[in-house]
């Protein structure tokens, strides 16, 4: 055997937004799986946020990534070789957060599940609207932000993967739903497109306070937060006495080590009788299916879209996580290092093919 | 009627700790009530951190006390004259967040309760034990903190007045308690006397972090918060996944008008998909009959000790208030203003006695 495994991995913790210096590429020989153990051909990684926190050496709901480690992340591939009951060569699966950046992964068996290529849509939808980046604003909304028909909703980073579905579930749930981002572009895009009720340039709103009392004249009941900070502070001071914050990410604090404040009306939280509750989509998992079957028919009636932004080549892998914090993406962002191939590929003849 | 009604009124808003230059009092002629209204005569007053809050003009749950108006505030006392069905006069009755720092309060009907003197324990305790001092913690603990037998309960004034029931019911319910406290005394006191499993001395114990390691060493399931500030950010530090965080109160932050930074380990509630949760008592008014019944057996049984700190004479009230934020207190803190007579007292004969 003189297969390959290709890798990126953490050479040092990054200062801000990561870089080829800090995340390099190395080639591996590929071990075939041994007893037990299952090996995967990556088709597509996913690029998410929670990444940069496993970067840094900050505990967490994961262990950070180690210095010299692959880096670990959401992949879907193909079972090209397997020594486990739950797989066979050929299969599609998908791992969140348990697998790598990296042309072959020795997957988890008990975190890997098969997911099905016959169902009407591309098999990648696997890794976007039906995996973390569609399950994590279905649960943190409904689980946490429990809304009512004539709630106000309001979703910061409301362009993103993430806030683009936040704000059409709420929709579709009969909120009044406010959409903070940053450009008239993407503005725009969420209200015309998405169905936002009213949107907010935060960029130029000026008082951020006062732009979301002006949007939310019945003030807030839920407020999805992706980015903490400023933003939180300001919808803070327009929530109602027992809104929900759901708090979903922190882009806004991911690329600095440096002690970040927290909000400066935390006080409100009581004064207000507030709940804020942190989550990642995991905790929900024996539900999965349910969400997905829910979110195909609000799909399938055109209720609700959603976008995917798809990088090409293992080589953009780095670049592609880097836009995750400039605001370039509109949609779920993936990097597809390859097709997968017909027929199923096996070892021997990923091995064939290479010489 | 020549009757006067001695009030403590808002003169200016304080900074930092209010005094008798803020609070001034006034004597007033006292008004009969009118058609529907009730009129109580005030037997103790509470002194409740929540109200520095609404001394301030920053928005909370509550409108803040304007110039000139009476302090706000939860008393216990006797009906003298009742044009409202729901009293008679010569009941007790008390009204939580709803009456004045005065002789005689013109009470809303719907937000005062009539409560029993023949219970079998002094009829203040219906301001202390079986108010919201008692049923602050009951419901706090119970409805946000979720205890379970085994679970770490962690909570801060641990020697105050909701702190010191919050610990013991935690108890009550099978969690191991830590109490964090300021001096070596009120530490013992957790501890021997209240039955806390350990207790840390804010004061001396070094880095707090690491005092609640070592004295959680299974980690933190719920921290009954009363104070907010930089023995928040220690405890996010020390939370289990999924803890929850009662968010009770924030006395380190009430006598400051300046911007205060939320906690700097903020971003640990998404980390470790915690719960974040404030609340006053009042949220849970139609189960309050339960709870005291079952505080009662607590009591009755010897598992659930308090304490009361009652100053003597309405002179007091505003020097009594000052000690809740100078750690002084042992105990809920009152001021009784009077004893209640026999036989009831009517206007007339309380305006006989005057003259």
């Amino acid at each position: 055997m003189k297969l390959e495994n290709r890798q990126w991995y953490l050479h040092s913790r990054p200062e801000g937004v990561p870089n080829e210096d800090d995340i390099r590429a190395r080639s591996v020989p590929l071990c075939r799986p041994g007893p037990g153990q299952v090996l995967m051909q990556n088709l597509f990684l996913s690029m998410d946020p929670g990444a940069r926190f496993w970067m840094s050496d900050r505990p967490g709901y994961m262990e950070p990534i180690a210095i010299g480690e692959t880096i670990r992340g959401s992949t879907l591939g193909r079972i090209v070789e397997s020594n486990h009951p739950k797989f066979k060569v050929g299969d599609y699966a998908v791992g969140i957060a348990c697998n790598g950046w990296e042309d072959y992964s020795l997957i988890d068996p008990e975190l890997n599940e098969v997911v099905r290529a016959d169902l009407g849509f591309p098999v990648n939808w696997h890794l976007s609207i039906f995996s973390a980046v569609g399950l994590t604003p279905y649960f943190g909304l409904l689980e946490i932000g429990k809304p009512k028909p004539g709630d106000t909703l309001l979703v910061s980073a409301a362009a993103g993967a993430v806030g683009s579905l936040a704000g059409q579930i709420g929709r579709i749930k009969g909120c009044r739903t406010v959409g903070i981002a940053g450009s008239d572009e993407k503005c725009r895009w969420i209200v015309d497109e998405l169905g936002y009720d009213a949107a907010i340039n935060y960029k130029t709103c000026g008082d951020m306070q006062q732009a979301i009392a002006e949007a939310c004249p019945d003030g807030v009941d839920i407020y999805f937060d992706n980015v903490a900070g400023s933003i939180l502070d300001a919808a803070l001071l327009n929530m109602n006495n027992f809104g929900r914050i759901v708090f979903c990410g922190a882009i806004s604090q991911y690329n600095t080590d440096d002690a970040v404040p927290g909000p400066y009306n935390y006080w409100q939280i009581l004064a207000r009788s507030l709940t804020v509750r942190g989550y990642i989509a995991l905790e929900f998992r024996d539900r999965f299916p349910q969400a997905v079957e829910e979110m195909r028919g609000w799909i399938d009636s055109g209720e609700l879209t959603f976008a995917e932004d798809i990088a090409e080549g293992f080589e953009s892998t780095v670049a592609t996580f880097a836009r995750l914090f400039d605001g370039s993406n509109k949609g779920k962002l993936m990097v597809k290092i390859r097709d997968g191939d017909e027929p199923a590929p096996t070892l021997e003849n990923i091995q064939a093919a290479a010489e």
